[in-house]
């Protein structure tokens, strides 16, 4: 478990470890302006101004590097509190130096995402925001950075944040009905209550609508290619990665059974993972096979199937094995030259795209509203979900009328609540303990 | 082979890739502040000051980040050029966009070691201080890490050129005598510029005197573990890398027949190269064996050996086998209480401070003079070894005074060409090829 301890001044390799030419390190705490005195000359540093600096262990005196450093005075840095960058030589041993003589001057290694619990803390990002940063840093394809930074651009805390401020009217008009039932303007209209309930449960729902389809930001959508050995499977998996070039990364976990690539053309709203089951057709030589050759998981799990055939006949079959294996959507690929299914040259690229927007068709997704935030993670979906269950309780209740509204109004306050844990407006220490868990030490 | 045409602006990644919360890209170039200006907002940014921009991709103007960028004005930059260096969010896609980014603007992506190159081509660093660079980050220990620094604040530089100009004055005493044969003060003495020549003779063969502990500082001295199956050797190669601790690095290319550790105890002038020849000692099983225990090709290259043994006959028999097989220096260590050979614990840690210090009078480096630079590259060593070469034909020629004056002092010329090599004071195309290929990109 993290500790809140903040009176600590904490340090950490930001970037990766490895042969570069660079490498930044990051300390921040109360006491990071001293600690950096004894380790950097000159000092004092004009604050945000990259200053060549000479680093020194504080009790040997010995040079361990000559790097760039930039002061930034609380409360204007990443966390919030006083910070120093220095921007080092590479390698294993220059950052490494430079870090021990921090440590040995009083600051102390930083746990996995202690600098960005520090910017949640002190008020500096919220907690969805902090979730964007480790978002950004894991993505693995354009539209999943695009959602991060929409999110860490505070996309999604504000929306959350309107629908929260829609509950609280909602929760005020009942309580002011409570508070004075005998005002001279009478009673608040009990469709005026409804109607507001209901308006924040519409964009409550177009909210979490967007979950599906972050769900396949995050992962991507799951196309396995199907066929008969010699289908011409792999040349096409090979093709479309080749097609979608820059934006191919490397799955991790890929099994041996598979060879998968994350692939996402140019403007698309989300990734394909795209699975050639390689290693399988290799034991396999006949069509009867298919079964076994593609891994009755990824088909079953797929959103998007590729049915690779030669000719029209073949492709039929292949269709139909596969159909008969998932209830995901078929796009019949033809390889050679046929009347039946979408014609594609791996050769030449020919009917490369026009097959990319068959898949996409296919999954059939909905372009989401540009202005409306992508709910991307579990936490946030489960929460969404809490809330709108609880409004929709708070509404069935107030439409039945058999409660006192009192009693109604908790289902609102719980909404409120779930609502909160998204961006941190309440107690979240817990939440803070299995969001920075996740981190890697630096962030 | 590198182009040298700098009417380019380059862009790289300069800190290593993978999972971290930070990257750090470079810009240079002439172009770097108009590319800047098409992918960061703000703009124009105040040079040297750390700034929270947007980075958008210049046709698409989609956000692809929102880093810290810091501009650095010609000739105040690491390159001498217009430069700009942006702090992104870390991972995959990041990094790889904001550089997609620069390129789409203008920029080109650099090659290997091309930011230093730069750096020397403008005037900012000379070869010398260029290799330091590339030293500091490959530096394997606080030795190496030392004199690389050492380098690059331009000690071996300055040394470099106060040779060159001793013998260039060397030079202009003989080259008075040839213009100016019948002046009236009458001719330099022979004496004179014999003994301006030995004067830059004694202070060259100094610092050439420094390469084998040079070679030392970046390879680290072979310091092999000896001995009979269970006779320890395996504990003590723990014990001491435990010693040493954070000053443990691992050798690349470690064959599979040992196991080796490079280890710098605090203060020590260069590492060791620790090698257990455990691999091969699981096939061994009596002391008849150990000449196909520990590789012949170890002990032949040792610049010591640890010879290990339980009891002093079994010592002794070791040390004899040893002995047998390689000219190093044995320093026998007795791993059980006895009375003969370092006596040492490997559980308590007893003895093992005492048994380095033994390593290192065994291999019997002398200190160097602190005010000496070391020469650590073999392409320095062999330049100074040049140098001094001509610079004997020198002295020897003049001794005998049987040729002219003008042809003597060929060999000066020859000794200034070859010091020059050293910091670049030549045209030195061809050393900037060989020198920047081993870089890596972003340097």
């Amino acid at each position: 478990m993290l500790s809140d301890d903040t009176t600590d001044t904490i340090a950490a390799l930001a970037t990766p470890s490895g042969r570069g030419a660079l490498a930044l390190i990051r300390l921040s705490g109360p006491r990071a302006l001293e600690i950096a005195k004894s380790v950097l000359t000159p000092w004092p540093l004009t604050p945000r101004r990259a200053t060549l600096v000479t680093v020194r262990d504080p009790e040997t005196a010995e040079v361990l590097d000559r790097p760039i450093a930039t002061l930034y005075e609380a409360p204007h840095s990443f966390t919030g509190e006083h910070a120093v960058e220095i921007t080092t030589h590479g390698g294993a041993i220059v950052p490494a130096a430079v870090l021990a003589a921090l440590v040995s001057a009083g600051a102390r290694p930083a746990l996995p995402g202690e600098f960005t619990r520090r910017a949640v803390l002190n008020g500096k990002l919220d907690l969805a925001q902090a979730e964007a940063i480790g978002d950004l840093v894991d993505a693995r394809s354009p539209s999943a950075q695009r959602a991060a930074l929409s999110q860490l651009d505070g996309g999604l805390s504000r929306r959350v944040a309107a629908l929260r401020t829609a509950l609280l009217d909602t929760e005020a008009l009942i309580a002011y009905d409570i508070d004075f039932p005998e005002e001279d303007d009478g009673p608040i209209p009990r469709e005026r209550v409804a109607k507001s309930a209901a308006t924040a449960a519409a964009s409550l729902a177009q909210l979490l609508a967007t979950a599906p389809i972050g769900e396949l930001v995050r992962d991507g959508a799951l196309v396995v290619i199907a066929g008969p050995p010699n289908a011409g499977k792999s040349s096409l998996f090979n093709a479309l990665l080749g097609r979608a070039r820059a934006l191919v990364t490397d799955v991790p976990g890929t099994t041996r059974d598979a060879i998968e690539a994350l692939v996402e053309p140019a403007g698309a709203a989300f990734p394909l993972r795209l699975v050639d089951t390689a290693g399988l057709r290799e034991t396999a030589d006949t069509v009867e096979r298919l079964g076994i050759e593609v891994s009755e998981r990824y088909l079953r799990d797929a959103h998007a199937v590729l049915a690779c055939g030669e000719t029209a006949p073949a492709l039929t079959e292949t269709v139909a094995r596969v159909h008969a294996l998932t209830p995901a959507p078929i796009v019949p690929v033809r390889t050679k030259a046929d009347l039946y299914g979408v014609g594609v040259s791996a050769e030449t690229g020919q009917g490369l795209r026009e097959l990319l927007d068959e898949v996409y068709r296919a999954i059939g997704t909905t372009p989401s509203d540009p202005d409306t935030p992508i709910v991307t993670r579990a936490r946030h979906r489960a929460s969404l979900t809490a809330a709108a269950a609880e409004l929709c309780q708070f509404q069935d209740t107030w439409a039945a009328g058999a409660v006192p509204a009192v009693i109604a109004a908790v289902h609102l306050r719980a909404a409120v609540h779930a609502l909160e844990e998204i961006i941190g407006a309440v107690d979240t220490e817990d939440i803070l303990d299995r969001l920075f868990a996740e981190f890697c030490v630096g962030k």
